[in-house]
Parts: structure tokens; sequence; C-alpha cells
């Protein structure tokens, strides 16, 4: 079993080495390499996906990413920013799958700005359509505006597209992890507007059929968005498309006021994954040994779970994460009066002491 | 001065019947004429934009609307549904752009799921581009997918779009509501992934050169919508498109959790405005003369400010709803332990009575 590690940018490379360091205890053979990835990949060799990471990442049977991004390459033309490495995985290696869990620990309430009535015991999953949408449609650019009353002057434009197959498979992505849950899928669109989110509720619809013991139900993202601020705890799994999924999933994340304990992972067909945390880079914190690891240590988890067959280690890194929040340990961003205070190595040790 | 009034479906009619009330005893010279539209307009005459309604609406000065959309009209074909009819008037009247206050009165703090402290005192303004971008876009539809892994299936496609002059007016619009509010402006934007935002942002900056007074920064669309969750308060002005405004804009009035309250205007280059609260029709509530009247009667408010050049009646109106709340006069939408549950009409009354 190989794992490709790209750290990348910002509080990427502390947090991906916590997240290692407990992958090293659990008695597996895993082989892992380490690659620079997004700014880091910049540096290297000049593009934020070197030709070698994308191979090793391509070679391996999962890729535990950190986080990319940096003000200093803000002003690099787009085709060299570090998010076009991510961009660029997701795409290369096929991963249309995102989970993205949003989830807030008992012990985290205080956390969330929303009320503890509102959110706490808050467990919803976001399934979100990651290689296709207007994320990749093309044609797109800055032409001239072709008619209409701004004839002639210059004008931007972006393809939304979904084909059939793109939005059957990731249907049964969602229909199967209702499955796993509550058995409650809401498909988020806008087919009052839009004609691709008209065809991708025909096409969820029609999944459906082969899902009969899950409940669907169909929701303008207008009308999510608020649902998500209004009653989030009536959601169970949301699926939804890129470009409402990139939106949809950030807001539910922020809702539990802990971002960095929510993993991700995006899956190809054949549950290969990339598995990276939920939040950031987070330039203004790097280097300072304060970053919260647990997101990256619970997208390992996931990575265990999803790719590499491993259930049981899953679970055995999910308790210990409980184990140390109910120890009472907490990073400075989850930090209240009355818990210990420790920084991104500390909490790594206080998992790996804890998985023992 | 001529007033289109357009009632709609469901609790329109009972909530724009309030705000016409108010409009009536305010001893101004204005004629006021009604029409069908939405569902109301395809009962009517078998579309939901009559052409009577849309000549009454451009030949009006202002245009008061109710709401649109009844579960009843779901199984028409979407030319004919109901909110084909706002589309269309927005559309026909030029009405490109879309002001959405935010706010939340100290009397209803307790109404938002979000802490006291995190919304209290609340007054955000979403300026939303409302005739341009994916709403509009051609080409559209369903065809036969050309290139890629699906070729040959059917895909769903839509164009995003958004030319110079059109990024530039709302720019306009939105540093000027800027100029009279905090002086700060955020635009929001998806330039790491999309031509037209990145085309959106570089226009933005750029008009930002008249307007030194007021502070400019940029914002990812997905960033956004979580500082919506974590920190509203730090937002003065948003400017964003049509798509990503639906959403912020509708994520935003529920932050506040009375979005009863919340009027919209949507003005043309001229200032002409069509009116809507920025609920919707809640066909579940019609009838029964318990919906809010508060957000049509601000929404008639805005009208007398924006489009009629009335500011004082418009203060009064303003003043004469904060009165009604301080009198402590609530809705069944609004209601807590401890105040008065009034109907519609009797909160209609209490403006009317708090005026004199
Ligand atoms: C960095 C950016 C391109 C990316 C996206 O929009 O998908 C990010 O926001 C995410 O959600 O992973
Ligand atoms: C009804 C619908 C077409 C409309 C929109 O998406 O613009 C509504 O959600 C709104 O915000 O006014």
């Amino acid at each position: 079993m190989k794992i490709a590690i790209l750290p990348g940018d910002g509080i990427g490379p502390e947090i991906v080495a916590q997240a290692v360091k407990v992958l090293n205890v659990l008695g597996e053979p895993f082989e892992m390499e380490t690659a620079p990835v997004g700014g880091a990949g910049y540096e290297a060799s000049g593009h934020p996906l070197p030709d070698a990471t994308l191979k090793l990442a391509q070679d391996a049977d999962a890729v535990l990413f950190g986080a990319v991004g940096d003000w200093k390459y803000d002003t690099l033309d787009r085709p060299l920013r570090p998010e076009q490495a991510i961009l660029g995985l997701r795409k290369n290696l096929g991963l249309f799958g995102n989970l993205r869990p949003a989830i807030l620990y008992p012990e985290l309430a205080n956390a969330s700005t929303l009320k503890p009535e509102i959110v706490s015991g808050l467990d919803i999953l976001i399934v979100r359509e990651l290689t296709g949408d207007i994320y990749f449609g093309q044609p797109r650019g800055v032409r001239e505006c072709p008619d209409g009353p701004f004839k002639g002057q210059r004008e931007g434009f972006d393809t939304m597209r979904y084909a059939e197959g793109e939005i059957r498979r990731i249907a049964h992505v969602a229909f199967q992890a209702a499955q796993k849950r509550d058995k409650r899928l809401t498909s988020v669109d806008k087919a009052n507007v839009l004609e691709t989110f008209q065809f991708w509720k025909d096409i969820v619809t029609d999944v459906h059929k082969e899902y009969p013991d899950v409940a669907l139900d169909h929701m303008y993202v207008d009308n999510a968005a608020m649902q998500l601020v209004r009653a989030p705890k009536k959601f169970d799994v949301i699926v939804t498309g890129n470009m409402f999924g990139d939106i949809l999933s950030d807001a539910a994340a922020m809702l539990t006021g802990s971002i960095g304990m929510l993993p991700s992972a995006s899956l190809d067909a054949n549950n290969k994954g990339l598995y990276e945390p939920s939040h950031g880079s987070a330039p203004d914190i790097a280097g300072k040994g304060i970053a919260n690891p647990l997101a990256t240590i619970l997208s390992a988890a996931m990575m265990l779970r999803y790719s590499l067959n491993r259930q049981e280690q899953a679970n055995r890194i999910e308790d210990a994460v409980k184990k140390v929040l109910a120890q009472g340990l907490r990073t400075a961003d989850i930090y209240e009066e009355g818990t210990t205070k420790v920084g991104t190595e500390e909490m790594g040790n206080a998992v790996v002491k804890a998985l023992a």
C-alpha cells in the first residue's frame, strides 16, 4: 500500500506531519512518499503541480494532502497559482466524489456562532461533485460580447455543464452514503433557472428508483443556504454540483465553528482518493506550531476507511481523537476557558498516546 | 405618479393589501393599478406574466410586488411557472440593481438562530446584479455532449457571462451605496476558478478608482458564505453577481431570523424600480390572515425613497414600523413570549395608526 504525502503550503507541512506520525504507529505496512505541491511545487519546479508530484499521486493507492496557497503567490498568473494544483489533481485523478462531513463534537458545542439548540449534535454529510460543472466546462475565457446591449464590449464567460453519466455516478455515491446513515438525501439544484440543474434533478430522480429505501427531496440552492442557517439538523445527506457544493459545504463547515476538526475525502470510481482537511493553508499562523492537526488526522482516518480498506484502524483513530477532546486538550482555534491549550505537535502526540 | 400593484400568489395579496393601505394614508397623489402575476397571471390569461401586466409595469413609475409561486404550478412547463414572471419583469424592465438589506431589529434579536453577540445590530446591504450572469446567458439547454468521456450522452448546459458595461454599472450602484453607509465594499467572486469572475474582479477594481473614499476588498464566494456565518457584522456592503447574490442574500436574510421583516428593491438605470419582500409566497399559510406584512410595507418605503423621491415619507413609514415593534406587536413568525401576537391586518392597521 502506497500513500502519496503532499503537505503543500502554509500550515500544510505541520499538520500533515502529525497525521503521518499517527499513520506510522498503526503497525501497517504503508509506504509513504512525499512530494511538493501548490506554492511549494512552484518553488521546487516552477509549477504548482509538478509532473513528478502528479505521477506519484497517480501511482499511489491514496493521497494525503495538506493545504495550498499563500498571499505571496497572488500575483502569479492563474495557471501558476497554488490552487490550480488541487484542481489539476481532482481532474487528472478523476476524483469526482467529494465527501465533506459537517460534525459538531459535543465538547465543542460552544465554538459555533449558532445557538446550541440549533447545532448541538449536528452530523450532516455533503456530497459534492468535483470534476464537472462550471469549474471545468469549455468554452470559457474573455471575448468580444457577441450580442445584446453590450455587443462589442469585452465579456468574461464560462460554461456550466453536466452530462448524464456524470450526474448518475455522483447520485449513486450520495444514495449509497445515505443508505449507511439516516437514509435521507436532499438534492440541491436551481432547476427553476438553470437548464443544467433541471437536467440534474431529472437524472437524480431517475437514479432514486434504484434506492427505494432512501427518502429523496429536492431543494433550490438559495433555500438550502437558508435552511442550513435555520435548521441544519434537518439534513442528513446533501448532494449537489461542484459550484453549489463549494459554497454550501463551506457554509455547513462553518456552522460547527470548528472547521479545524473537519476532514474530507475526494474519491474516484474505484475508491482511490485524496484526503485533506476542509480548512485552508492559514499562512498567517504557518510555522508557529499552533495549527490544529485534527482535521488532517481525521482525513487520514477517512483514507483508511474508503481507500485502504482498514475500517478498524479508521475507527481507532476517530476514537483517539474523541478521547483527546474528552481529556480537554484544545488547539488555539477551539480553545475555551477550562480546557488545556496545546500546540500542533502536542496534539499529534496526544492522539498517538490515545491510540496505544 | 403611477404605481403598478402586482400582488401575485399565496400570501402576496394579503401583504400587499396592507402596504397599499399604508400608501393610501400618506396623502400623496399616487395612482395605483393592480394586475395579476405569477400563478394568478397564469389563471387569468394562461401566462405568468400577461402582456397587460408587463405593460402596466412598464408604464408605471414603480412596481409594488407581492410574491409568486404555489406547489400547484410545479407540474407546469418551466416557461409557464410563476417564477418566470419575476425573471421576465427583471429582464424586460432592465432592473439590474438589486438592493437587499439584512437588518436585525433590536427587538427581534432572539429570532435569530445565531448567538446575540454575533448578530445583534446586524445591518448589511447586499447589492446583487439581477439581469445578467448564468440566469440569462445564451446558449443553454439540453444537447448531445460534444466531447470528453461522456461524449454522445445528453448533457444540460448553461452560459455564465458578464460584459464590461454590465459589471461597471452594478459596481457604481454598490460604491455609491457604500458611500452613503460605512464606506466599505466587499466584492464577492470566484476569480480563482471562473473567467467571468476574474474579469468581474478586474472591472470592479478599475471602477474603484472613481471612489477613493470607499475601502474595497475582494472575497471568494465560498469564503463569503463562511464569513456570513462566522462574523456577519464585519460586512458593510457586499456586491456580487446574480447567481452568487441569490445564494448569499438569502443566507444573509436568514441570519436575522426574521425574513418577514426584510424588503428589497430592484432598480433600473433611472431608479425606476420593483419592490418586493425578500420572503416568498408561503402558500402553506395563505389566506389565514397571519402573514407578516412588514417586509412589504418596508418595500413600499424603499419605493418612496428610491423611485418616487419621497425621502420623508419613507422615513415616516420606517419609523412607524419601529414603533409597532416597540409596542410589542408581532405576527406569528416573529412572536415570542411577552409580546402581543397580531394578524396581518391588525399589523397593517397598527402601522397606519403609528403614522398618524
Ligand atoms: C481552492 C479552490 C479552487 C477550491 C474549490 O473551489 O474547489 C476550494 O475552495 C475547495 O473547496 O476545495
Ligand atoms: C424565483 C427565483 C427565480 C428567484 C431568483 O433565483 O432570482 C428568487 O430566488 C429570488 O431571489 O428572487
